[in-house]
């Protein structure tokens, strides 16, 4: 996988040489900090699909808005790409560089600009840790809701960027939920407010347009978040199943029962048995697969709350459930689906995380599915995943070093894909398009759909020059690929430029 | 305010005859209903907003998806604009005809198509009105949260095309956060879904695009929304208070002790007056406001909120604070709140109802200003408002019968829509920009955000033939108004059409 070149997007660039950009950037930002040395350029030649690398042209590391305003100016001016980066712990390869682009590294910009408990809000710069704004909100009693597990770590920017999620996403929503306001620039150096602190804004929603949109319509320079109270308790139930199956439908149960879990997981006995030997964290090593539903709120609330899950889980057939004891119990149970993913990947070589959303009634059935292309394809995959929600992540382990592997997992993961959009789910549940996915968007989308993406794009960057070859493909690679959603067997409007 | 014609519209008509367009039409989609003469158009005239007149050129009332696509394909190839229509209850105009238009009314698709109470959603089309889909989710325990005033009679593609509200929207969100899915025909007939069932949708989020576009992008042809469980109780607290900012200010109070109400309603002295004497609902006729605070859940988890927001209230300087000691006062309670503009009616031959949103710490301050404005004009303004959200809705009265009061009303309208934007606010929570309030927009947005609005636009309708002059003013007309917000004293962009 190691995608130097993409001719879709290089074919289209305007030519110039690497050390005029550089000797024009210098001059008319000289403030700003560029890396220009392959030794420098190489820390950022990936995110966090680390299969994917590319060396960028140029690395900018701005301290001011005005540097990344002159600095956008100028690239359009130049006809030179960029991609805007934030803690770069994306996995769809959605800050991968270009090698003929400038990657615009905002993580110099971790300013908390306010907290205000009243109006529970907190003004960020995009490079503000997503954990960081609840520790800062914690003295108030209050938290931000998105938790990615890259949360330590990644960046609000890059949360905005992707629409991350999280465990808590069942509950309290994704990003775009949890975001009032964002300031951007476009390519051409305008600033733009979009949202405000009030409820509604006139017009179109140009806010929502932005979570999700991956750094191709504007570079997110301030943003504002909603902070929630801290619930007064939290308690976890664990439920042993004999069958996937089963647990999967007692997903659905849970909800139906009228309760809306702060986080509600799911974890196959590949999983279990990775996370127990990692972490030891009192899993039931025999069971195909166990259910962890967190239930927070009033302690009165939670009470009642668990003893209705409890029943639902009974009558699915859960054949044992654990009630954490205390905290310590708690975090023990979280820190086994928390190390889920590393825990994974020291059984095998390699491992390739898919992303994929199903509704939650299809959850037996696509488990089922997935099964199955594991067997035909003698590639073992764990489950571990966001079940309330629907949100998948099959882990397909494999060695890259045998023969074929590689390619064996990347076929198995766009098929469980495909099963994903079959099932009337999507290609992405958090994790986003980026470079990854930008194929199986042909499955999900037709023809005219992406005509529209492509429009909307234009209506912010209409030289095509923020984060090219992410998110969007052209309709000439969907074509390539094969799979687009054609109507009567053509591809819609032969007159529209194939970009 | 009898406009019936606006020259940047019709301007730029292809030019024909209503005779050659009905003949076509009649032809193309001979099962149509199609109403051209003028006493059947008549009552098409205007919708909630009845001020503003226009009888359209042609109403067209389809029962079939075929026929909506065929007569938009129709009206796309003969250059003619399209006005969509639910219910005709939007209180901004946005449903106002065209004089050479053709509206198409959807109150004929009403079938509620499903109802899932495990996936908790229901699948609608457009026409179903907002207080059938609770009806029909009632078996089940569940009901749609979104209930603007006008509930029994607004259908939910309306609800969406303006992204309502109403009083519990605080708590559960406007129409976008309750809406999982929308397919829609462009005005070129092709048909898109946008969301899924599932999570996430990769790409842009054409789905929140789709909420409060006004009609503009596509006609709705089918609605997946969510359904909530019906809390498990609902009590409320009506506190008076000797002075309105004091009032204003417990609002905020309230929010920051970690309570969100299930409404949080204030009316001023003018209100509680009006519909005291009108609904008799044992409101104190003395106090200069009242805050109407509904708290919901579980049984144990209510009393305590009561407790802790009675505390706040007294704190706050309320004169009397009272619970409703039952479901018979709770309800007349409500039945003030929501009679408040019918009750204020009879107070005046007319009334102006405005819709603007602020942070909710700006209450006090906008409160003081519109009393200033009120008392500098001579108009008595009653207010009356989802205070949670800060979402007031002053009601302006005057007599149209005198010489001049409408034009002062409008003046007055639009410096408290002024007053609520300099204070971070937005010009409309939820009734949506319309015909109405086209003007204040000039005021709200940068003219490049404007020309963002209109490319995105372009990017569904590059002919502009849905519902054109609302909702997004064209450059011209915000030039014209003098309220552009401009750089350096020049409209940017000069090169840009003018549209």
């Amino acid at each position: 996988m190691n995608i130097l070149y993409d001719e879709h997007i290089d074919g289209e660039l305007q030519s110039f040489e690497k050390s005029d950009i550089l000797a024009d950037l210098q001059q008319s930002v000289p403030s700003l900090t560029l890396l220009h040395r392959e030794e420098d350029l190489r820390p950022f030649e990936c995110d966090g699909l680390a299969a994917y690398r590319v060396l960028p042209m140029l690395v900018a590391l701005p301290e001011t808005l005005e540097q990344v305003q002159t600095l956008l100016k100028r690239c359009h001016a130049l006809g030179v790409p960029v991609v805007t980066r934030g803690a770069g712990t994306g996995l769809s390869g959605g800050a991968l560089p270009l090698e003929r682009g400038v990657l615009l590294v905002m993580s110099r910009f971790k300013k908390i600009l306010s907290i205000d408990p009243d109006a529970r809000l907190a003004r960020l710069q995009p490079g503000v840790r997503n954990l960081a704004i609840s520790e800062a909100a914690a003295p108030y009693g209050l938290y931000y809701a998105p938790d990615p597990s890259s949360q330590i770590a990644c960046s609000i920017g890059g949360n905005v960027a992707e629409n991350a999620g999280g465990v808590h996403c069942l509950k309290y929503g994704l990003t775009v939920h949890n975001v009032m306001r964002v300031d951007i620039i476009t390519i051409e150096g305008e600033c733009m407010t979009l949202g405000s602190e009030a409820l509604d804004a006139p017009g179109f929603d140009l806010l929502a347009l932005m979570n999700g949109s991956e750094g191709m319509l504007g570079v997110v320079t301030e943003i504002t978040v909603k902070l929630l109270p801290k619930p007064e308790t939290a308690k976890v139930l664990m439920a042993s199943f004999d069958d996937v199956e089963k647990a999967g439908r007692a997903v659905g149960d849970i909800i139906a029962a009228g309760i809306i879990p702060g986080g509600l997981e799911m974890m196959d006995k590949l999983a279990i048995q990775a996370a127990e030997d990692f972490v030891k964290a009192g899993y039931p090593v025999e069971a195909e697969a166990i259910l962890l539903c967190e239930l927070d709120g009033v302690e009165a609330d939670v009470d009642d709350d668990c003893q209705t899950v409890r029943q639902v889980l009974e009558k699915a057939g859960a054949t044992d459930i654990k009630l954490a004891r205390d905290e310590a119990e708690r975090a023990k149970f979280w820190a086994g689906r928390k190390n889920a993913f590393p825990a994974v990947g020291r059984m095998s070589p390699d491992y390739y995380c898919m992303d994929g959303t199903i509704p939650r009634r299809e959850l037996p059935r696509v488990l089922k599915g997935i099964a199955a292309l594991s067997q035909e394809s003698g590639l073992p995959v764990a489950n571990v995943f966001h079940a309330g929600d629907g949100n998948m992540h099959p882990l397909i382990l494999f060695d890259a070093n045998r023969e074929g592997e590689l390619a064996l997992a990347e076929e198995v993961g766009g098929k469980i894909l495909e099963l994903c959009v079959a099932a009337g789910g999507s290609i992405t549940g958090e994790h986003g398009v980026g470079r990854e996915k930008i194929n199986q968007m042909c499955s999900q989308f037709q023809a005219d759909e992406i005509s529209v993406f492509h429009a909307l794009k234009a209506a912010f960057d209409p030289d095509r020059l923020l984060n090219p070859g992410k998110n969007i493909p052209t309709l000439a690679r969907c074509a390539e690929f094969g799979a687009m959603h054609v109507h009567n067997n053509e591809l819609p409007h032969p007159e529209l430029p194939r970009f």
